[in-house]
């Protein structure tokens, strides 16, 4: 179980890494910036968990994996960009890259934060699914106030909802019992990564007043 | 004492789950945008104010109470608003109708905090008075920093201030004895009731530099 | 020890409440806002580090002093503009005043962070240097959020590379053992303080895309 938790907790971190990255650099931030809005989004969310959970020191501060990946690939994708090896790339195929990092992200970041609301407090299943819907939009959410953008989570059309269901089909499966309990984290992470994709691909939106 | 400090959490929570989805409403987010933002202020300031008091997990997330209020609530006033029930109703009205609500939610989150703080550390005041007014301003805060607006709290007239005397009040009548310890709550709620409406009444203001 | 942590403490609130108060006025906030803003730019660092290191309740709550402090030196600060005592003084002075208060507040809280993640985790040096970096530019960070501009960590030429360079030295200095322990915050002070003048004096900059 360790070994899946840290699995996605790894994806999750380079997914928003990646996306913190590409908005500092259309923000034409220099390299240190770049750095600390990358730093925010991929390890932010997951520092709030922690926090609410009790686990202090957050796990990121743990081990220097979470901030030497971040960094090593915020250069990565500042040299790309500078160097302009992308520069046959469209802009379609770019802003295609990014949402498919946030979505990777989502995803997986759900999977981690119900995880650990889970095992803190089983007995309070509203805190698993916030927990696990706070830690997948908390970095974006800090990456975007950083940046002056209203959030993703408030403005596009399906990204809180399906980390919320992801976080409910968590809780169903880990409560059925320890021999299924292994099932929840893959089918939670697909669950979210298909609606939110599902959601893209076909402009979906949920209503509004006007 | 509990009965009266659910109560106050209660009103609070309503109050400003109702100007979180005024505010969504009105930056014409879809449902679930307006379903996180009028979260995050109804919550904002009470699991700030947990984490602060080491208070863990926050109290919203230990019973599904506050997130259910928030979510039918949120889904009330979008209700109303989609479906124009409110249409004879002159724009100077609503505006009341939100300052009212976020009137009540301010006097609420002061007595809820200050009550927090006054209990976990009676030896310093400056505790209870200031988690009074992180929690009644904290909700608000996130919302209009996630909306993008400069927070009320910096901008209007009379709000914090009505806090901090309340919190001051209530400090005061609590530490007298455990005789007068059942009136600190509602006379610190109407003190700031009554000082910011009345601040909004008479369009009272404090000193600029010009 | 204990003597030098207060020292620096207490220099960067006056520092950032400084630095915080002037941002509110020049958004021409009233008194209680631009209070309201210098509180969080002097504590706001100070607070996410207590919380990050499991310190509850945070410092500055512990004793009056901080808080305290920030709103004398807001009044202080009110005064002198409400009554143009520095009208002769050239808005590039008054810019270079700014400067200097928040590189004062960097050095300063740089050390104060770092020297509690050394004291709490020494197994961890990332989290020393964090956490030297996050007090270093919390309040800022949160001071540019509440009036809606980009953080001037994610902006300004030499701002997070000075404060992570003071981290990394004052770790070294300390893992020599005790009997240099002493020197450790303020060599780091003064190598945060003088990266960042040499910065500001010479316009340094970082790499951008382009």
């Amino acid at each position: 179980m360790i070994f899946l938790w840290t699995f996605f907790e790894i994806a999750g971190t380079i997914a928003f890494a990646i996306s913190g990255a590409l908005v500092g650099i259309s923000r034409r931030m220099d390299i240190f910036g770049i750095l600390v809005l990358a730093l925010s989004t991929a390890i932010g969310g997951g520092i709030i968990r922690d926090v609410l959970v009790g686990n202090i020191p957050p796990n990121s501060f743990k081990t220097s994996l979470y901030i030497v990946l971040t960094t090593v690939i915020t250069f990565i994708i500042f040299f790309i960009y500078r160097n302009q090896i992308l520069r046959y790339m469209s802009r379609r195929k770019l802003r295609k890259m990014y949402l498919l990092a946030d979505t990777l992200g989502l995803a997986s970041f759900t999977v981690t934060g119900t995880t650990i609301g889970f095992n803190a407090y089983p007995e309070y299943p509203l805190f698993a699914i916030t927990l696990g819907l706070i830690t997948a939009v908390g970095g974006g959410i800090i990456r975007d106030v950083l940046a002056q953008r209203i959030p993703s989570v408030l403005q596009e059309e399906i990204y809180a909802l399906p980390s919320i269901i992801g976080g409910i089909v968590f809780y169903l499966i880990a409560i059925i019992g320890d021999d299924y309990w292994y099932l929840a984290s893959p089918i939670s992470f697909f669950v979210v990564f298909f609606l939110r994709m599902i959601g893209i691909y076909y402009h979906l939106s949920l209503p509004k007043v006007r």
